[in-house]
């Protein structure tokens, strides 16, 4: 485990229980089985980082309030939900090293338990009683979807574009970060400028946090990532190391290329032969450059916040976000 | 086609269709797919009801703005989510005599559709500045999974009480109606009294509603239904005319019934000998005096509002609810 990475969790440690805790207390009300499945993907040893997001948000802008744990299961709720029909989707078998829920309760119940987590998710965001908390909210829920849905009718599309492949990220992965961020702020009756501040952080790190996972796709091992690599590629999921690559790639290596992304029983071997590619077309390169230039907005967004403890972590936070290995 | 549906129709022209340009107007600044996959299971034919409800629920407490075609999309939007995903977990096939939206474009965007939907019946929810409205409509989306899931836990599962089917239709059908002419109510500034009373309303019609889907399983024809009869029990779905029969039929019919209801593959003679054994211990009679009570106790709540067509509509509705036959 990094230095950072220690740092950071010895720092969180104390809400993480409480956000663990809450995740716990917020379920209560539901069926058995509701619990079950929604718990079987809540409690398989996520890293907290949306709702930790919000918290140090609304920290570093003064919140006083008790609230703020149950509010940040907002964020993890939906995050669940999103997992839940993803894994669908996709035609997962593992998440986080487990079975996913879908091969052990079906996909029916599934695909209800993702349901219920979306309902969940927005019924506390309605105890905020802040009309625009609640907006932000059913937005991401809208935007989301549309993000999957731009993903999945593009599987296997070789001319998927950079624009297109940022517009899709944001939608699937950054809107929700910002999001909490925001949140966070609102919660804390933060002034505008604070506001702005941790929305665009939230955003910014999103971006980063989706272009690791795609690099990770690549560059990680299946035991670290607790779900096989080249897992995206299987799909048939263009992501920014390809597209780059593709786009840059003589018209000899680019056929290799487009031959092995398009095999969806391509070998180990011709795995190592495209990510060769990816290296020699600067593709992996580029992909680290545009996450850290976020990762560096991000920071500088929220740079003029008083020194504090929260400042520094959320600084943290965003440097992990790149660094991460799974 | 009968008389009452004839004198509903022709008072309620006018609204319909304004709610299908509503309906279609909402959906504009989404991406093809996910209109054209919304398109699919909005405008195939549905009835409107729900959407129906909320307007006239609202005229009758004297609103007098213009944003109610475009609230009432947040039912219809909600039932055809729950529809989209329904049709993926029952495994149907047609729906209003159509094939199935997950049948044309695979379960993926089905799931995907259904999310959209929701997100985007919650984000106009949010346009109505109510809480009381945005929480209504966010607690519905929790109780319909819920009811769902229960449902689904009871598959085939011959002990399901009445007790149990009543809870599952309030979540997964009366909800929804309920919290239609409750939001009417809402957005028309309504009395307390008001407001209450179309909840009521909404409530028993669509327990009513309920009820009545569920004996069209066994008294309607495929024609007219626009689905398979005997779909329910195909999916091992026990509703209340054969809960009520199976506790009331002899030991010996008791084993015959039984011996039909789990068998995946029964034969169209084999589901006629069920029918025959449903009338004769009066679960089909049982569950029309049930709805017919329903019907009553929701005409009765309205009762004290001034004569007025709108209140002759939704009387007339309520009767129509209980003898539609599709």
């Amino acid at each position: 485990m990094s230095d950072l990475k220690n740092k950071i969790l010895s720092a969180i440690n104390k809400d993480l229980v409480e956000i663990e805790l809450a995740l716990k207390n917020n379920l209560k009300a539901s069926l058995d089985l509701t619990s079950q499945v929604a718990g079987h993907i809540l409690f398989s040893g996520g890293k907290r980082f949306r709702p930790l997001l919000m918290i140090l948000s609304a920290r570093i802008c003064g919140y006083k309030g008790n609230m703020d744990k149950t509010y940040s299961t907002i964020f993890e709720y939906l995050h669940a939900a999103t997992l839940l029909h993803d894994d669908i989707i996709d035609g997962a078998t593992l998440r986080r090293g487990k079975p996913v829920a879908h091969s052990i309760w079906g996909n029916s119940i599934a695909v209800l338990a993702g349901d219920f987590l979306l309902g969940r998710s927005l019924s506390i965001s309605t105890e905020t009683e802040l009309p625009k908390v609640i907006k932000i909210i059913t937005k991401i829920t809208e935007e989301m979807s549309q993000g999957e849905i731009h993903q999945l009718t593009r599987i296997g599309d070789l001319d998927l574009t950079e624009e297109e492949y940022m517009e899709i990220i944001r939608r699937k992965t950054a809107v929700l970060m910002q999001g909490a961020c925001w949140t966070g702020a609102l919660i804390a009756t933060a002034s505008e400028k604070e506001e702005k501040a941790l929305s665009e952080y939230g955003f910014n790190l999103g971006i980063a946090f989706q272009m690791t996972d795609d690099l990770l796709d690549y560059t990680s091992d299946t035991s670290i990532l607790g779900k096989e690599i080249g897992a995206d590629l299987k799909e048939g999921k263009l992501t920014l190391p390809v597209i780059y690559s593709l786009k840059e790639a003589s018209s000899e290596d680019k056929t290799i290329m487009e031959k092995i992304i398009t095999d969806k029983n391509f070998s180990f071997n011709d795995f190592k032969i495209l990510i060769k590619l990816l290296e020699k077309y600067g593709g992996i390169e580029y992909t680290k450059k545009l996450a850290s230039e976020h990762i560096e907005k991000a920071k500088k967004s929220i740079l003029f916040f008083e020194p504090s403890e929260t400042k520094e972590l959320l600084l943290n936070m965003a440097d992990y976000a790149l660094i991460r290995k799974a």
